[in-house]
């Protein structure tokens, strides 16, 4: 169980640039105000809101945004070695928000973290394939990929402490390259059919005492859960054909995490990819209604 | 246009037994949350918040929660007494949290006041048709319905001031009782025909020269909002067979208030049932998560 004795540091982390996608900054900033109250240091990692007028982030050496997340990641590593926890519960923004994180807690424990990926997709990407860095973050932490974002992994994790759950259906390149570095899943039907127990015993397996969690919201179901990518409501059905979206429900993942919580130390929870559409949308009415923002007769196109 | 140097009262009113649905609790505070910073005072009408362990609410004379609500009016009407505002926005809640302020608002403008009632649903109900409170609001501020809650609206509305918007399909007995009210509607259909003219018409021919609006979010697609009853995630499909959803766009209202703000002027503006269903699974999440709340094996069953 969690030894409240020791200090857990939460982070915000309202990174948006590693999806190119703005409402990741309200999603991080609703997850932190939902949260039941800290009993710890809180910070807050400097993130430039998104502007309305907001120029296409650029791409750079195939990364879009690459110097701004490189500074985001040295701010976040700078505000966790400022109070150096033994615990980091972090709250995203995007997935690449747990780089800075993960790799210092792999170095706490001196290499011998293992880490619950628990993610649609596998983020093992490297620019040759996309260029929006939070499809890289668990490559750039088994040292993998582009050198300027691995630079900021000292020690990498080990592929044989690395558990994906709720993975499902990864594109070819994505499959042999999680074969190439040995990186083990359990997959939705696995999990529905052997339960917790299949990830208490590969923990078991590993000998790892200390464990990070990486939740993606998007491995939820976003019949169910709808604040996430695959949910989005402005697009058509088929706008992301072809891409694995979310298969496990809320229940299955905080079940799990209970149950990992009660045999094993977890030190690491992150939590990213949260786009509250709904939140969004209403955020945007409010500012334009009379008594409430500023009324305008017509509404510019969206950005 | 809104003059910002008269006093605007903003309401916070997180009331949820008149639907009796204890997540338009979180729906009022959210809305509170995303909204643009007040530049007047702000007060928040006392409500219970829900329980995990609440027993059922007791109906009373055919009315849920009859004395919690009566007592939650009296509350609010004490608050919007104590400012004596020229300008009221409120955010529920629940549809029935406009009883009190636009029945002050009515005294405040000398019986003359306009409303737009912007709604998929009549809210005309009596306890002789249905035992919940949010659904007899407008009903209650004609003067109609229970004796104890019509007792709050000193002033009722001239029924020639009130215009429905977006309502559609109302059942028999409501068609009726607002041809009998002689009430005016301009259903979705109409509003994407005639545009807002067909509003700024229907004002022009009042005479009224002060507006409120009250707006339930159920008016809005569930497809394009989901935060709303008829997008509940855990029902299923023809949970709400036979009940009127919404058929207008968030930028529809948006832009048809910035109309009417500019021809007329908006004393009034209450918005209503707010479900955050996402937020609310989220909350309950991060509540049960190891770093964060209180891990817990199993999750009991639903209230």
């Amino acid at each position: 169980m969690t030894a409240r004795t020791e200090k857990t540091l939460r982070l915000l982390f309202p990174q948006w640039q590693g999806g190119n996608n703005p409402p990741y900054h309200l999603g991080a900033r609703l997850l932190a105000w939902l949260a039941p109250q800290a009993d710890g240091p809180i910070e807050e990692v400097p993130v430039p809101a998104p502007q309305a007028g907001d120029a296409a982030l650029a791409q750079e050496d195939g990364i879009v945004a690459r110097p701004a997340l490189l500074e985001q990641q040295r701010q976040a590593r700078r505000l966790i070695d400022k109070h150096r926890p033994d615990r980091l519960a972090v709250f995203g923004g995007d997935c690449l928000v747990d780089l800075a994180p993960f790799a210092y807690l792999n170095e706490r424990y001196d290499g011998e973290l293992a880490v619950l990926w628990v993610d649609s997709h596998p983020d093992i990407m490297t620019p040759a394939q996309f260029g929006n860095a939070h499809a890289m973050v668990l490559g750039n932490l088994l040292g993998q990929g582009d050198p300027q974002f691995v630079q900021h992994v000292r020690r990498p994790l080990k592929p044989q402490n690395v558990l994906y759950i709720g993975l499902h259906d990864p594109s070819d390149w994505e499959a042999a390259e999680m074969r190439r570095l040995g990186l083990r899943s359990i997959d939705p039907a696995e999990l529905a059919q052997r339960g917790n127990q299949a990830v208490l015993e590969w923990l078991r397996h590993t000998g790892a005492r200390h464990v990070a969690v990486h939740w993606d919201l998007d491995v939820i179901d976003p019949q169910q859960f709808r604040s996430v990518l695959f949910a989005r409501p402005d697009v058509p059905d088929d706008f992301f054909e072809g891409i694995a979206r979310g298969e496990l429900s809320l229940a299955q993942v905080v079940d799990l995490l209970a149950e990992v919580a009660a045999e094993t130390d977890i030190v690491g929870l992150g939590i990213a990819e949260h786009l509250p559409w709904d939140a969004l949308a209403l955020q945007d009415a409010l500012a334009r209604l009379p008594l409430i923002g500023t009324p305008r007769m017509k509404r510019p196109p969206p950005p």
